[in-house]
C-alpha cells in the first residue's frame, strides 16, 4: 500500500508496543486480582502479583538454558495458569510463543515444528505423548520442559534431555530485567489447520497483539470489575486473545484446565463459581453446556454474561436458549487465525435497539457483526477483483486488512494467491454487507455454487434443509454443468424420505426457483471429513458427470 | 532507548495507525448517530454519516486551495461541530491541525504562529479580532478560512484573503479519497502555556493520537451506547482527547459551544438534555456548575454520569457536592499536554472497593490515580535521578515515558534539559507512589521547599491553611536560608490577622514541628499572575533575604 510523508512529529514512535506492557501494567495496577486455574479439587488461585514474580522466573529460566531473543519455544498446554505464565515469560524476552495445536495429526505437527524450527518444547506432563510421536523426527529440539506437579524423576517419558517446569522456576531469580523489543518482532507463531493442505505459518509480531488487545477490551467493554473465563483453547490463535484482554484491563481470570465436550458440568461450575461476566468459545463446546443446564433442576442466573462465540455461525436455538433459561448473551465474533481474530463483532446498534422485534434481533445475532475500528473489510467480485454494494444482497468474497491481519505466510509460497497487492487477505469466506454495515458470511468461496454468473450459497440452502422436522443433516455443493457452469445438488440425511415438495416448499422462502437444486438425494449419512465436518470435496467427486450427461 | 530485534513476523506491521480510521469507523458503524453542537436556540444537530461528508469535504476544499500533506494549517474555535469537522479534515490529508489556543497573549500567539508557520488560519468568525491582532506578523499565512452562518460579505475583517469555511465545503466533492500516511507523521500542533518562558512545540503523531484514542476510550470504558459532552476546550491538548474516544466507539457526541464560567446554566441544561454519560472539564468550570446545582429547586439526576476531571487536584467539597446532589462520580485524571495527556486516572480498585470507608474513598478520588496500561511513570530524586521507592511518602520528580508520551520539543533547544537520555519526559511535578500504586502530586518541583535535605510541599500546606474558617487563600514559598538552605514562608490572605497558634494547630496535622513555616504573614491580598495564580516567583523576590540576616 501506498504511504505518504507528512510532517516530523515529537512524539516518542520509536516506544515499542510490547505485550510485556500488559502483565506489567496488571502487576502494578492490580496485584491482588485473582487468577483461578482449573477447576474442582486441583483447582489453583494465585495473583497478578504472583503470576507476574512466575513470568519473571520463567524468563530467566529460558535465558539460562540459552534462549535468545528470535529463538522459538513450542508450548503444548491447556487452559491452565503455566500455560498464561508462558504467554508472557517467552515473548518477553524476545524469544517467540510457538502456539501448538495439541489435537493436530502427527505427521501435521511434524511439519509444523520443521517449519518453525523450536529450540525447547515446554509440554503439559499430560500431553508428553504427543511430543513423542514426533520429536524424533524434529532436530532442532534441544529440551523439553514438563510442566506438571510430580517431582521430574516420577514422569516417564523418552523424551530427552527434560526439565521440570517447577524446578527451573525455583532455581530462577524472581525479578527480570524486561528488554525493550522492537515492535514487528514476533511475539508467537500459529499455524493454520485448514482441512486441505499443509498449514501455514502465521507470526504474530508484539504490535499487533497489542493493538489487538486494546481493540478487543474496548470491543467487548472489558473493565477492572469484569470476571473473564477463558474457555477457547490458548493454542487457538492465542485463545482470541481474550486473557490479554482481561489482563490489560486486570479483570479476574479464569482457566478452566483440561476439559471435554461431553463432560460439561465443570465449565458450567466455573462460570456460577467465578460470577464470570465475559467467556469465550464455540458452539462445539456452549451447546453440549446448555443441553447440560436444561437439565438442570435451577437455571443458573448469568444474567451480564457476555459469551463470546466463534468459528461458526451461532444457531438461534443456542441463542435463544441461553438467554431464555440463564439471561446470559451470545455475542457472535467473526475472524480467523490470520486476522488475530477479531474482524468483526455482533452487538445490536443504538439505532436498531428499537426499530427491530425481539426476534428479529434474535435472528440479527447471527450475523458476523460490525467491522470493529482500524480493520476494514470488503466484499469483492473474485473474478473482477470489483468491490460490491453494501445492500445485503451482493455475495462476494470478504477481503481483510489491518493492523493485526498478516500480510503474508511465514516462507510459504502460498502467500502471493493469499493476499492482494494492496496488502488484504483474501479470507476465502464469501458474504454480504448490509446497509447497517452488519457483515454476513454466506460460504466458503470453494463452497458457493456459481450458476449462470449468479452465486448460490450452499450454507444457506443446508440451513432451510434441516429446518424440516425429518431432516437430520444437509449437504448442498455445486456440481458442473455445461451450460450454467454449475448446478446445485443436495444430499439429505433422513430416515424415511421426504417429499421433494415440502423441501421445495422450505427452500423458496430464500431461494428464487431457478436457484433451487436440480436433485436432491436422500441417504442414511453424509460422508465426513476427519473432523466430522460435511465432506463436500468427496460429495462432489462421487458426483462429477452427474449434470453433464 | 535499546531496542532489540526478534523473529520476524508476518504481520501488516506497515499498515499506518491513522486518525482518519476514527472517523471512517464511526460513520460505517453508526451512521445515524448524533453530533449535538451548541446550546439554546442556536443549537444544531447532525448525525456520524453527515459530520462524515463535511469532513470529506473540508479534505478536497483544503486541497483545492493547494494544502498539502505536511503543511499546518491554525484553527481558532470554540467547542463545535465545524471545530470537529477540522480534528479530521486536516490531518486526514496528511497536513497538520494546529490548535490555537484563544486566550493566549498576543505576543505568545505570534511565537507559536512564526515557530509553526502554517499557510491557513481556519477562525471561527467572533475571533477574528484574535487574529486580526497578530496576523500582521506573521508572513507564513496566505489565507484565512471563517467559520460562520453569514455570508462572506457580511463578515468585516481587516485579514485577507478569506474564504467562507460554509461556501468551500459547499463547492466540494462529498467524497474524499483519504491517503494512507506514515504513521510516525505529525497529525496536530499544540504549544504549552507555561507562566514562564516561550511556548513549547509539542507535535503528535498519528500514532500518538490513535493509541492515546484506544486507552482512554478503555481507561474510561465508553461504549456506543454513551453519551459524550465535550466541555474542555478542544484547543487545549484536544480536549484531552474525549471527542476522538467518543468518535472510535460511535457514542453520541455533544458540543457546547462557546460557554462562560460566569453562566454555567447552558452546560448543565446540555447534560440533562443529551443524558449524558460522560463529560470533560476542570474544577475552574465544575465548580461553577457546582454552584448553580446548589442554587436550583431540583437536583438534577447525573446517576451514571463521569466528570473527568483534570488540570489541578479537585477539591474534596466538588467531589462530595456532585456525588450528594447529582450522583455524578468525579473521575480525576493527570497529564500534561506533552503526554497527550492521559497518564493515570483515579478509581478505586476492587481491593480497596471494601477496605475503605466511604470518607477514605473521597480523599483517595483527590489523588492523580493509577498509571495507565503502556504508560511507565517512576519517581526520581531530581537531583541524583536515582528511583524512589513506591511507599507513599518518598517525594520525587516524576518522570513519564510511552507511545503518547513525546520525547522532544518542536525546534527548541529546551529539548535537551526537558527529557531523559532514555525518552523519560521530566514533568516538573513532584510527588508520591503509594503501595497500590497511585500517583499524588504534591507540588511542582520549583515550589517545593528544600529543606536541611528534606522536602516539604508547599501545596499540602496550602490546602491545610485554607481550611482555617477565617483564611481565603493561602502561598508558601521556601526563601534561601544560610542553614537549612530553604526554609518556608507563608502568606496567608484574611480579613483579620488569625492566632498563628491556630495556624500551626491545623498544619501540625499532616507536618512535623521543624516542617512548620518560620514565619506566616498576613495579608488583604495575595499577589497574582496574569492567569490568577499565586505568584509564587514575585512572593520569593520580595521577600529574599528574609531568613538571611
Amino acid at each position: 500500500m501506498e504511504v505518504i510523508d507528512g510532517f516530523p512529529s515529537t512524539s516518542n514512535d520509536e516506544y515499542p508496543l510490547n505485550t510485556t506492557r500488559l502483565i506489567e501494567a496488571a502487576a502494578r495496577n492490580f496485584p491482588d486480582r485473582e487468577i483461578v486455574s482449573g477447576t474442582g479439587e486441583d483447582q489453583f488461585r494465585y495473583t497478578y502479583s504472583e503470576s507476574y514474580e512466575r513470568i519473571q522466573r520463567l524468563a530467566n529460566a529460558l535465558e539460562e538454558l540459552g534462549v535468545e531473543a528470535g529463538d522459538r519455544v513450542g508450548v503444548l498446554a491447556w487452559n491452565d495458569h503455566r500455560h498464561y505464565e508462558s504467554y508472557f515469560g517467552i515473548p518477553g524476552t524476545g524469544a517467540v510463543i510457538l502456539q501448538l495445536n495439541l489435537r493436530l495429526h502427527p505427521d501435521r505437527l511434524k511439519y509444523v515444528l520443521n517449519h518453525s524450527e523450536p529450540r525447547f518444547l515446554v509440554i503439559d506432563e499430560s500431553l508428553l505423548e504427543v511430543a513423542e510421536n514426533v520429536a524424533p523426527d524434529v532436530t532442532s529440539i534441544e529440551g523439553f520442559v514438563v510442566m506438571t506437579d510430580n517431582e521430574l524423576d516420577e514422569v516417564k517419558t523418552d523424551l530427552e534431555p527434560t526439565y521440570s517446569y517447577e524446578d527451573l522456576l525455583a532455581e530462577a531469580e524472581p525479578e527480570y530485567d524486561w528488554p525493550y523489543i522492537d515492535e514487528t518482532s514476533a511475539y508467537s507463531a500459529c499455524y493454520t489447520t485448514g482441512t486441505t493442505g499443509r498449514p501455514k505459518g502465521v507470526y504474530y509480531s508484539h504490535r499487533n497483539i497489542y493493538l489487538h488487545t486494546m481493540q478487543l477490551a474496548n470491543s467487548i467493554g472489558i473493565s477492572h470489575g469484569d470476571s473473564v473465563a477463558q474457555i477457547t483453547p490458548m493454542f487457538h490463535g492465542q485463545g482470541w486473545g481474550l486473557a490479554y484482554a482481561a489482563t490489560y484491563a486486570g479483570a479476574k481470570l479464569a482457566f478452566p484446565g483440561r476439559y471435554r465436550a461431553e463432560n460439561p458440568e465443570p465449565l458450567v461450575d466455573l462460570i456460577n463459581d467465578e460470577n464470570t461476566t465475559v467467556t469465550n468459545g464455540a458452539p462445539a463446546i456452549f451447546m453440549p453446556m446448555l443441553d447440560y443446564i436444561r437439565n438442570l433442576d435451577d437455571n443458573p442466573d448469568w444474567n451480564g454474561l457476555q459469551m463470546m462465540s466463534g468459528a461458526t455461525e451461532p444457531p438461534l436455538d443456542m441463542i435463544r436458549g441461553y438467554k431464555e433459561l440463564t439471561e446470559a448473551e451470545i455475542v457472535h465474533a467473526y475472524g480467523a487465525t490470520e486476522t488475530t481474530p477479531l474482524v468483526a463483532i455482533n452487538f445490536i446498534k443504538p439505532s436498531l435497539e428499537e426499530e427491530l422485534s425481539k426476534e428479529e434481533k434474535l435472528d440479527m445475532r447471527r450475523k458476523q457483526g460490525l467491522t470493529v475500528p482500524g480493520v476494514e473489510t470488503k466484499i469483492v467480485d473474485p473474478n473482477t477483483g470489483e468491490e460490491l454494494p453494501h445492500d445485503g444482497d451482493s455475495v462476494g468474497e470478504i477481503l481483510i486488512r489491518g493492523p493485526w491481519v498478516v500480510s503474508s505466510y511465514y516462507d510459504d509460497d502460498r502467500t502471493e494467491e493469499s493476499f492482494t497487492d494492496d496488502g488484504f487477505w483474501k479470507s476465502g469466506d464469501a458474504g454480504t454487507i448490509d446497509e447497517d454495515g452488519y457483515l454476513k458470511i454466506t460460504d466458503r468461496i470453494k463452497d458457493v455454487i456459481k450458476s449462470g454468473g449468479e452465486w448460490i450459497s450452499s450454507v444457506d440452502m443446508e440451513n432451510l434443509l434441516i429446518e424440516h422436522p425429518d431432516v437430520s443433516d444437509a449437504c448442498v455443493v455445486g456440481l458442473e454443468h455445461p451450460e450454467w457452469e454449475e448446478r446445485p445438488f443436495a444430499l439429505v440425511e433422513v430416515e424415511d424420505e421426504v417429499d421433494r415438495e415440502e423441501l421445495d416448499e422450505i427452500l423458496s422462502q430464500r431461494f428464487a426457483d431457478w436457484q433451487l437444486p436440480d436433485e436432491i438425494e436422500f441417504t442414511n449419512e453424509i460422508p465426513k471429513t476427519s473432523v466430522g465436518k460435511n465432506n463436500k470435496k468427496s460429495i462432489r467427486e462421487q458426483n462429477r458427470g452427474r449434470y453433464k450427461s
